[in-house]
């Protein structure tokens, strides 16, 4: 019998009314002969109205006790939604993310999976149940509850679909699939039927909110077919998958950007060797990701050593920055947070020359100044200032004919 | 080292003001070098919205997924306790039910303790931690959540104390103490300085509202001191301990009412054996608590039977009455739900007699007419029309001169 694991979003469960509407669909599914395992997150605002009772308690929460907290969100949409399956006659039941063995590391609040038994689900699958489990959320060893960071549902189903042999990993969201830009900055932005594992990871990490990069990662290693699809309006979705032949006819795929970054910059840094392991090291102890990294040329033997990270981690590098400057004589540690990343992303650039420079030259035509660069195969990333990100993205759109 | 376990329910735990007011109290205690474990209830009104959500899914929620449902309305305020303490400088952890190995049986929604690991919360002790648990909350062999019914966040503190043989255990609410009856209905209503095991099982059986009966009855069979007290204003409190003989000198200790039941009324029943144990054993499976039962004297061989059940469970009995009377040949079933219960519980009245006459007497001089009665050795009931409630309570209380 084929299964399916099918990812609902808080925008799906964000109500009653959408509880049911989705129960309404996932019992469609059952009756057309698939097992189906259904993963969700917490009602939309609630993991945001957590947080925000943690910040009344207290500047930094303890981060065990925040995964405590926020586990909490994915509990009470896990059951309405077995509930209002049961109501319509189907067998479910629902599980949190410990009860399905879902182990992680002990990173709290960014804890990876390292491991999924899922006795529970296939006993309840054996008893033509229809599984409900609690996305973002699992089990370290020492038993205490983690989370796996924004967007952590997506991983959880990924991560389900690859240790349950699924044929494919439907993740339900607002947007009816993967389009080429933000179709609310570009009018004639497309939806894309099918786009390769690479491509989608580059379009996730660079803020097309539609996948979180770390599960498209997940599926693309374990290669899980993703299909992105609306449960608000029907539609063929967009199908995530392995690269075929026929991609490479498209130099540039889809122009992505985000503005959930920060810039920082550490200067008059002693050009010594070690002193580049030595930051990003401290940063990577912190669990800290950081995105793009440029160190200027040296000049009287001190260098200027900028990089990007997560907007909502600034205070916690600044911090980290702040204590380390003094260590290894650095002259200032500054912050910027007014900024964007423009990303044109693309299988086909491998096979093609020229597509940076062409970037960079509609850019320039826009006076759009470049702050920091980042190449990788498939995808040219600028820092610019963030007032001009709406613009950027139409000009490059346009540039690359993606309408 | 003394060990206390607190207990703060819901409306000490209503808002992140309050949490944090918790937090400075604990904090004190830990401070005069007392080891510490907390118990704590969802905020109040959570689950209550929790339900409602339930019944918007459908009008018989499934019992395991309204157990998971409730599970996180406890979650949420250990994580935030912990948080608060934590920020305040002492090391805290928060639990769930099953983290801490509250083993319960199967019986969802109203589940019963079976046995306490508390593994975890000896480790955190032992790292100078400040444990906190939640409430309400267990797992059963099974390893599904199940909850404890209302007021079970009691139960769990009592049991608690008992497993780590706590000294006292702390219930803190939003009344300092037990009184002689409800203040709101009698103006002169005494808090009592201590009360016994069982007229306390007797109080809170009736309906006075401060403890849950069964936690009274744990804390007896275990002989765990409880400590009622209020969070919201210092007070002594009063103290639920063993029976001692100074106690028998007040003859009646307090006037109890609740209005919080049903009768059910099986008619024309044939007068047959086994057919109360036919009914009753019926309630029984179901997991239904029955309190009074009044059976009428025989005529032409049919008799009543009456009985009185928790009003949310009305409909549940109404259901399995009205299928049993088919089998076994009765006349009609129906329900009365504007019915209350009048009792006086006091030890002394093992040693008096003519406390039940005073109490008829009292009720027949303002003519309200007694539809049932039941009778221990400590009390004595009086099911009554509801609207004479309040008149019945201030009778009572000057009757025996309580004020």
């Amino acid at each position: 019998m084929s299964l399916i694991v099918q990812k609902y979003g808080g925008t799906s469960v964000a109500d009653i009314a959408r509880i049911k509407i989705i129960a309404e669909m996932i019992a469609a599914e059952k009756e057309s002969g698939k097992d189906v395992v259904v993963v969700v997150s917490a009602m939309a605002g609630e993991t945001d109205k957590l947080i925000s009772l943690a910040h009344q308690v207290t500047d930094e929460p303890d981060d065990r006790e925040l995964d405590m907290l926020l586990s909490s969100g994915e509990v009470v949409s896990i059951a309405l939604l077995a509930m209002a399956l049961n109501s319509l006659g189907y067998k479910s039941e629902s599980f949190t993310g410990p009860q399905v063995g879902i182990i992680t590391d002990a990173f709290h609040t960014r804890a990876r999976i390292k491991k999924i038994t899922a006795d529970r689900i296939h006993k309840a699958l054996k008893e033509d149940k229809i599984p409900v489990v609690a996305g973002f959320q699992g089990i370290n060893e020492q038993e205490d509850i983690t989370t796996l960071g924004r967007g952590g549902s997506d991983i959880t189903a990924v991560a389900l679909a690859s240790a349950l042999k699924a044929d494919v990993c439907e993740i339900y969201t607002d947007v009816d699939g993967v389009y080429t830009t933000d179709p609310r900055i570009v009018q004639n932005a497309r939806r894309l039927d099918k786009i390769s594992y690479d491509e989608m990871l580059e379009m996730a990490s660079l803020g097309a909110k539609v996948l979180q990069i770390r599960s498209v990662g997940f599926a693309k290693k374990y290669n899980v077919p993703l299909l992105v699809k609306s449960s608000f309006k029907e539609g063929k979705g967009t199908l995530v998958t392995m690269e075929d032949p026929e991609m490479e006819d498209v130099v540039v795929s889809g122009v992505a950007y985000s503005k959930e970054q920060s810039k920082i910059t550490i200067s008059g840094v002693p050009d010594r060797p070690g002193i580049a392991a030595k930051i990003f090291g401290r940063i990577a102890e912190a669990g800290l990701i950081v995105d793009m990294i440029v160190q200027n040329i040296s000049e009287n033997g001190l260098t200027d050593i900028s990089f990007t990270i997560p907007r909502e981690d600034t205070k916690k590098a600044m911090n980290l920055m702040s204590g380390l400057a003094k260590e290894i004589d650095a002259l200032d540690v500054n912050v910027d947070d007014s900024i964007a990343k423009i990303s044109i992303i693309g299988v086909g650039m491998r096979s093609h020359s020229g597509i940076a420079s062409k970037m960079f030259a509609a850019l320039a035509k826009e006076n759009i100044n470049i702050m920091m660069i980042s190449t990788s195969e498939i995808k040219v990333s600028c820092v610019i200032q963030s007032k001009y990100t709406e613009l950027a993205v139409r000009v490059l759109h346009d540039e690359f004919e993606l309408g």
